[in-house]
């Protein structure tokens, strides 16, 4: 049994249309005019697809395909949100090959054990609403619902009013739910398939993440007649601290990955000297001990920073996850259907956060990886070739197959 | 004869309330509705002072006191646009020391040999509207109009279009006339006549001004599953940018200023690696000499920066106002009418530019200092003493009565 590429192919070109920019990539922020177009897409496309929809509290789309009354489900699926200009395959390929799944099943008359679900989670890219993975986040009660609801955007929208506008506010609770497993198909969105040659990753867990928020106060002033004596220019210290970040990666070594991604100056203007400076930075390891080694550091690189300016600062971790190993049945279920398809692969582990982390804490969970041209994404440029897709959607196809039990 | 303390005092509060920011500031940018009532409250002002106001077609309002008929005006002002969060001083002050000096001219019945014109220029600041000075730069021919009505501001809104919205696009040419001299009085906007306890500065001229735009081309990509090793970070760079700008000021030290003031980062968000950046270089310095060893400095810098990371960049110092002195004999009228007030005087440079620095081109021109607390500006905490502002602003009267003639 085999997925329809054609088909799959199709989906991919027609989701991705809706917040298609220019050069080849997509907006669509979640809970945006575009996110509500896509998800009105999907939704038409899981009916026909004989699922039955339902929404939950935090706009969470779920498409059932029934199995033996009283199974946990099998579910499989991502997110259907973007960063800005990025690209059309992170999120929505999972949630496509995942439909496609179904629909080769639906093909084949196949029925199984365990009902298998399609999901497609909220606001999983933390580009509109922070933290990412919310929405997995409030399912798997790691994030509290009223907490999520109160997450406002830039313009100062809050979460849940924007759910309501484009018509996802549901009413199922967003609580953990009984798992047969969850599945998850995503890009890569690094170099280590495409440099090896192969097509699909068989994803072992997910590294260690933190995320912390540095506010930088100087004094604000003329750029003209102060001199530089008596300057405290936040920008300066915060340039400080962008190479100190860098620093860290470069002298722990190894595998961590530190990146100041979001850099916001006040008031932002030629002629005055920064007053405030707001800047993230996000750090990552497959050990958990590296972070907590990393950590310290990056403390230290912002005091002396800020020392050496004159400049007072806060510092927040507001943000740790664990590394987060998968379940071990589900990732040999996910290797057994990948050696099937006769591509290669190899084991690997995720950089990036992805609802399966927290879909870990509810159930059986593993990931299937698809390779990232020249290991990009969130960007435009990000591309994974028809052929990789094919032999990840058939791995995604056999694992499933396995896991719901096929009668 | 002495302005009427008490008066300009009032005025200054009335005007700053316009745009008043909760924590004592000014947030009244250039053509915005602020602007508009703060200009309204101008033109009543001066209709009530008996001036006969016109409005040019760069929305500078012009005030004028009659002399003898076929004498150049003696001419007075400065602007009332702020920067956004910026103080009720710098310019507004300008304004309204003029005005008193007019109302104090008509208190004592004083009639003058030459016409007495105050002026009220449009977008000084640049902050909303680039370049800054833009209506003094199109009245000596330095900027051509249409390029200052095609300027836009960051919402892609024209300076014409914000003219004409706010009802201050007016008929008469914005073209060089004769002057008997322009007098400006500002907030000094750095530290040293505080330091030096005087509370006037008799300005000699203003430095060099350079500025610069660099945009840093990288590739965008996702902070967690990207490797140090292929990244090509445009933060990273324009934070080698931020510090070597710095490191410019130390070297060659002196009265050099450098400020980055203005850096933009794209996407921004926390997790994808900065694709792309652009930032301000600010240098200023007593000496065209100075920027002309500083200049080729920057492009090293810069140049640096962005080959250690494997960025692209663009590099452009696209406005450079070579040192402006303004004229011996307005100086020498200042000086004397300074020295007549009996309070502590000295001769200063501006460290900023001012509407006097293009109207130096067209006429005698000279400035009045008066102290900026800690030498700060642009900012909400700026603050000059009312003791302070009445000598200089009798410093004003004194010099306009010289060089205006009393009969």
């Amino acid at each position: 049994m085999k997925i329809d590429r054609k088909r799959l192919e199709h989906s991919i070109e027609e989701l991705g249309r809706i917040g298609a920019t220019e050069r080849g990539g997509l907006t669509r922020l979640a809970l945006s005019d575009e996110d509500k177009r896509g998800r009105d897409l999907l939704v038409r496309w899981m009916r026909e697809a004989g699922l039955r929809v339902t929404v939950d509290q935090m706009g969470n789309i779920f498409g059932e395909r029934p199995g033996e009354p009283g199974r946990p489900a099998l579910m499989m699926g991502s997110h259907a949100d973007s960063v800005p200009t990025g690209g059309k395959y992170d999120g929505q390929l999972g949630v496509l090959c995942a439909l496609e799944t179904i629909r080769t099943l639906n093909d084949h008359r196949v029925r199984t054990r365990h009902p298998v679900t399609l999901v497609v989670f909220t606001n999983e890219e933390g580009a509109r609403f922070q933290p990412a993975m919310i929405a997995s986040g409030v399912m798997a009660g790691k994030i509290a619902l009223e907490d999520a609801y109160n997450a406002r955007d830039k313009d100062g929208l809050r979460l849940v009013d924007e759910l309501e506008r484009i018509g996802y506010l549901g009413a199922e609770p967003c609580v953990p739910r009984p798992l047969r497993a969850y599945l998850e198909l995503h890009i890569e969105q690094g170099p280590f398939l495409e440099e090896e040659g192969l097509a699909i990753g068989v994803v072992e867990g997910i590294v260690a993440i933190s995320w912390s928020r540095l506010t930088i106060h100087g004094v604000q002033d003329h750029a003209g007649p102060t001199p530089m004596r008596i300057r405290h220019d936040a920008l300066v210290a915060a340039a400080d601290v962008v190479s100190g970040v860098r620093t860290i990666a470069r002298e722990i070594g190894g595998e961590l990955v530190t990146t100041v991604g979001n850099l916001t100056v006040s008031p932002n203007i030629v002629n005055a000297i920064p007053g405030k400076v707001t800047l993230s930075i996000d750090m990552r390891d497959p050990q958990d001990a590296t972070l907590d080694r990393a950590l310290p550091r990056l403390d230290r690189v912002v005091r002396e920073a800020c020392e050496r300016e004159g400049v007072r600062y806060e510092l927040e971790h507001y943000w740790r996850v664990p590394r987060t190993p998968f379940d071990r049945e589900v990732v040999a279920a996910i290797e057994r259907a990948a050696r099937a398809t006769g591509a290669g692969y190899r084991r690997i582990l995720s950089g990036a956060g992805h609802d399966a982390q927290y879909m870990a804490a509810i159930g059986p969970t593993g990931m299937v990886f698809v390779p990232s041209r020249d290991g990009r994404s969130h960007c435009e440029e990000e591309f994974t070739p028809m052929d990789d897709i094919e032999h990840g959607a058939n791995t995604l196809l056999g694992a499933a197959l396995e896991l719901a039990g096929a009668l």
